[in-house]
């Protein structure tokens, strides 16, 4: 039943419309889902996207525009008439969707389109939707949505939702407002069903329904809807009046871009980019991480070349370096990862940063005895330098601890005052770790040495 | 109008708690929702949670075990009689969340679970749930659901629903089939209300639902269910029989697990661990990755080893042993980290292996120019050998090239044979980054300084 998306269909198509072969590519169309459609869109060339866009209904021609990445999308807009995009795709998308679109564009684009909308409620709410930034609940929410007074009865109501109907793909609640807009609960669909049509919707709704404020944050809000496994939620203006509603698909985004967010800092890349961006956006997002990293590795020379002395005597000490740094870096990625999930996904818990330190040096306990002995037992074996075999073990077991302290500590504080923690298990930390890492075990190299 | 789980709160809770004031914390728990309940859970220990748990009602109770954390889960099945789990939980769950449940207890425990529920449909639904792998479609659907045949009329329909709907929290779609309980679509209870009673369900049906078999995987149905904003999917067998429905609740929870499954693997962390699970299982999820860098490690003093004599007679050259490695790390993390997210949220699309590795490296082109010139800036001023200048750069921008093609292909390769390239992430790569950028680095060092 699922559409899956292959090479040999793209040639095809491609085929198809080099020919141009209206009603082939319009059967093939027909048979697909508008993401999927979407999907294929990014294979192609924007005139080969161009000659599949226009022949599409309008309904599905806007499903598709609302599908598109965000690139594409734009790549497209470029090249159609203001009043095509306002006729042919804004006036039919969802209000949400469509104040993504408008916002993306340029001032004088927006007014261009919202002057040819000829719904004039429409073109309403999506200038309202665009004074929310695109991160809150304000910016996520959409217009569409049934309301119902709850002075009515059922009856009322069921003639309403046929009239407000038409507008909304799907229903999952409807909204319950008092006489001045404001949010008095839900009701289910359900409920309606299975309650007399007489009924007064004061009776049998839901009071006390989760909302969230216009201003608060995406993330937020995916939380709220993750942990009491809501489909929808209302938003409301700062006296509780009903704006608008989020729906789970939009919060899955930002899950996902959440989730994926963290993993990119930590990987040293600071801004969202894909595989397929261009090289300018890649090195922007890379090429700072880099920097960070190369200042760490100048400090580490000067701190190495502090003990030049002792290289020239021992260079044995040497071979040892990338072993100590390495595992400073693993060790503090490790602590830092889980402390940072945990932040996450909410899953620390009320403990003490000093318990849950004290857990996290048990740990490095563990594994800085198992690493330096397993250390100690090679070198006993194949160096003939005791102070060298003592020396990189000692400093091995000191990285592991140090590295998991900062790895737990790090994170944490960084999150106390209000800054991403996912920072901490990038490339700064790293470097921050391999500096420390140095210098510990050159000191304890100096030392024994020096017996 | 939610709940912030305070350290104030549970300190609160606590005294409520040790002075069996009963009615206190019962109207404490009435104002919150079972998601805030197994919250605060975790923060009490079992007495005073089996206080609170005995307090509660039996749906709260039901709902409340089902947010549950699993350890928690674990910790309280393991202090109550098998009839009170079965009556007071079992038999009032959703059969998903009751399967989940059950399939985390032991053979014994299940049978005397199962033959305590009352409901015998109930207890049918959870051994037939048994059945599936956790993480394929059947081990995440659930029972419940309304179910129509074709050939009845919206009346019929409505009336089922009220007998149907009881067991039921929420109704998004009604599913259709036929005589043979192979599933035909679905129906929308916007288009049951807004359809006369007389209407055919056959002639108002939408046909063609998406549907997954009961095989696939959980990973997949996220995907598909993410891609085309569904809220619920229904589940069939081979035949194309109705087994059952997911709703997009469940799926969030996978797509997280996902995302954040890279982000743990990247960081060297091979099992789902938590900041507050045990050292024992901490450790088994770290050490192995910890033991592969410690491989490395001795890796690379073996190959400085090599270049023992240029290191005692140019000592200099290890000060930039830790700026090569971590330059290299850091690259090779990039470059993975970015076809890893591309592969888990689908967005690398049809390029060819070939073209992604030339873009990855004009990318690496620009960022190793940038990188070693400013080594060599920085060599030039700070550094009076002209050898050891020219070394640097050269290895750094080398390392560089070499990391990010490492970091592309291996990710590649990995999906390619079915492994999950997020391990290409972790310190594998870095490990084996670490011991090729040495490699060059003291080659072109020797080279450079035999000169």
């Amino acid at each position: 039943m699922q559409f899956e998306l292959t090479r040999e269909y793209i040639d095809i198509l491609k085929t198809i419309i080099e020919n141009k072969n209206e009603a082939e590519a319009i059967a093939l169309m027909k048979e697909l889902h508008p993401a999927d459609i979407a999907e294929i869109y990014d294979e192609l060339n924007i005139e080969e996207a161009k000659f599949l866009y226009l022949l599409l209904d309008g309904d599905t021609a806007a499903d598709v525009l609302a599908e598109l990445e965000d690139d594409d999308r734009d790549r497209f807009l470029k090249i159609l008439p203001l009043e095509v995009i306002a006729k042919k795709f804004i006036d039919r998308m969802d209000s949400d969707d469509a104040a993504d679109v408008i916002g993306s564009l340029s001032e004088e684009q927006r007014e261009g389109i919202l002057s040819h909308i000829d719904d004039i409620e429409q073109a309403g709410d999506i200038v309202d939707l665009l004074h929310y930034d695109e991160d809150t609940a304000g910016g996520l929410m959409a217009k569409e949505m049934v309301i119902v007074n709850e002075n009515w009865t059922v009856l009322t109501c069921l003639r309403e939702l046929s009239r407000q109907a038409e507008d909304i793909d799907e229903i999952y609640y409807v909204y319950v407002v008092d006489d001045d807009g404001v949010l008095k609960g839900t009701l289910s669909l359900k409920k309606m069903i299975l309650s007399s049509t007489s009924a007064k919707i004061s009776n049998i709704y839901q009071p006390d329904a989760m909302s969230v404020r216009t201003e608060e944050s995406d993330e937020v809000v995916a939380r709220i809807m993750e942990k009491y496994d809501l489909i929808a939620i209302p938003v409301v203006d700062s006296i509780g009046r009903l704006m608008g509603r989020i729906t789970i698909d939009d919060v899955v985004d930002v899950i996902r871009d959440e989730a994926e967010k963290d993993y990119q800092l930590a990987s040293g890349i600071s801004e969202d980019v894909e595989s397929n961006d261009s090289i300018w956006l890649q090195t922007r997002a890379r090429l700072p991480w880099l920097l960070i990293g190369l200042m760490g590795g100048i400090c580490s020379a000067l701190v190495i070349s502090v003990h030049e002395n002792d290289l020239g005597i021992n260079p044995a000490m040497a071979f040892f370096i990338p072993l100590i740094t390495a595992m400073g870096g693993n060790v503090g990625v490790q602590s830092s990862a889980i402390i940072v999930q945990g932040i996450a996904n909410k899953s620390l818990g009320m403990e003490s940063t000093f318990s849950r330190l004290m857990r996290e040096l048990m740990g490095a306990f563990v594994n800085g005895i198992t690493c330096s002995s397993i250390v100690f037992l090679y070198n006993s074996l194949f160096s003939d330098s005791y102070a060298l075999t003592i020396s990189v073990s000692a400093a091995l077991f000191s990285v592991i601890i140090f590295a998991s302290i900062f790895g737990t500590l790090i994170p944490l504080s960084l999150h106390k005052i209000k800054i991403d923690p996912a920072l901490a298990t990038g490339p700064f930390v790293t470097t921050l770790n391999d500096i420390v890492g140095l210098l510990i075990y050159l000191s304890i190299g100096a030392y024994f040495y020096g017996l």
